[in-house]
């Protein structure tokens, strides 16, 4: 265990939140959810201020849509593959008795055709399949991710809640979205009271190839994330991200612009449950303490 | 396709619930996720008038806190287990050659060492090992449980939400605690304009063992549903359910009276997806067009 591992001590001990015995997976206090809600109603508000059309998907998704996502082939180690039992009787019974012997019984499973979501977006774009509006669409999307990353640091959750912008459309707006939203999440989290900075960042694509991939997102400026500390000080969290696409969904979804080329999209999201972290970790356990400007703004 | 799946279309075409091309796993609009918070809202009230702790679980829960619930034994075909790669580059190559030439490749995934819940009381009952305070403990808890059943019937989806009302204590509380909130539910339900009725039930288990399971537990009467139309008017389906555990989580979960009895537990579930699509069944796709006694329940 990491110095890291005493904020999440911090909150284990103030009841926010609730061990499980497995790193990553927690309960949550009341106080906990009041704050994830309000975060989410912010983005709620800022959404419909734009016009964004709001879906909600639940935290599993089909497997063939998955698998169009590119999410396998990129970080195959973060992804939850869901798989249940097909058998009868008698395949229950040796089922029954690998268990009772301490065995890995969930090698005699089938696959479910779910996956759980590894981000809020990716239900989305199947839906979108055809020819957009004029002008591309805006979408507000929200709901629980699984990324399979044990750990003992408060902010590396497996299982997590994001509420994302999303525009599909042509690439100038993608672009216009991110730069935009970027400016507008800076300001709503810094309205709250926390330190930000906004940083290039990359995703953990897998393996030898993924560094490239990484170097590229890079060097391309596709990503950004707006950090503040949870964990640690000195190392900030991403507490929000801004993602340029490219067409990487529109290409295998068939979403295609009133123009007739295939779409590129770019979503920012609010990471709900490192948000609700990080305002812990600048104001302290106790939300009725915290100063009036975040909760004015929280709960106005 | 039966008959009952006109309803899902009636919501589909209204917008309500977005097809993802498997069933039993919808996106849901706005005013879908309006009612349900309503109705959460209610639940979270009702448990806060009479002190019940309130505890906020994630979709997936550690799998070895599932192993000791019995649901592997007694609903194996519902389970969603998850599981997640933990290969190196050339396993991974592996893995991407089988998914790319339309292979199964979750056979090649490892254990990810959590399920997705079942139900939303289960993460709870590890938590409270040990001995419980004078007069057992009441307990609010909700989440995304999972259940694999794929069906075009709106009602069956694989993934819903659950609020439930847990007691945790002797035989007589459990029993006392099932029977009012049976009342408290049916009234909360009529109030919002539903028709509902108060029937004896039986959970699904599983093979010819679970036969006998279901007939004991019926006997017992130790399940009772309210039940609602939603996809057919002549067989209404559970929109909430009172279950009395007997000792089922207080034994493998170390639970213990202040007596030094092993925990009896029960709880009452408000099913908040069935009661959103029982009210849209009962009122109509339009809820600003509700009759005025629900829509003042739902949004005072």
């Amino acid at each position: 265990m990491t110095d890291e591992a005493c904020f999440r001590d911090e909150l284990v001990a103030a009841g926010h939140l609730i061990l499980t015995g497995t790193d990553g997976i927690y309960g949550r206090s009341s106080a906990y959810e009041d704050i994830v809600a309000a975060v989410d109603r912010l983005a709620v508000e800022e959404a419909a201020s734009e016009g964004a059309v709001p879906y909600r998907f639940p935290p599993v998704m089909p497997r063939h849509v998955f698998e169009r996502t590119g999410y396998l082939s990129s970080f195959p180690d973060l992804i939850g593959s869901v798989s249940t039992f097909t058998g009868d009787n008698a395949d229950h019974r040796k089922l029954m008795d690998v268990a009772q012997s301490g065995g890995d019984w969930t090698e005699l499973l089938d696959a479910a055709g779910v996956n759980l979501c590894p981000a809020a977006c990716h239900p989305l774009y199947p839906t979108l399949a055809g020819t957009l509006p004029e002008g591309g669409g805006r979408y507000d999307v929200a709901g629980w991710c699984y990324r399979h990353e044990p750990s003992v640091h408060a902010a590396r959750m497996q299982a997590f809640r994001m509420h994302e912008l999303v525009y599909v459309g042509d690439p100038a707006g993608a672009g216009e979205h991110r730069d935009r939203w970027l400016q507008q999440g800076v300001e709503i989290l810094a309205s709250l009271g926390l330190e930000v900075e906004t940083v290039v960042a990359n995703d953990p694509f897998f393996g030898r190839v993924g560094r490239i991939l990484a170097d590229n997102q890079r060097a391309e400026t596709l990503k950004y994330e707006i950090v503040s500390p949870i964990d640690s000080l000195d190392r900030p969290n991403a507490i929000a991200s801004s993602n340029c696409h490219l067409d990487h969904f529109g290409q295998p979804f068939g979403i295609v612009t009133a123009d007739g080329e295939v779409a590129h999209s770019c979503c920012f999201g609010f990471g709900l449950d490192r948000i609700t972290l990080a305002l812990f970790r600048a104001h302290g356990m106790h939300p009725a303490d915290w100063p009036a400007a975040p909760r004015d703004r929280l709960w106005p």
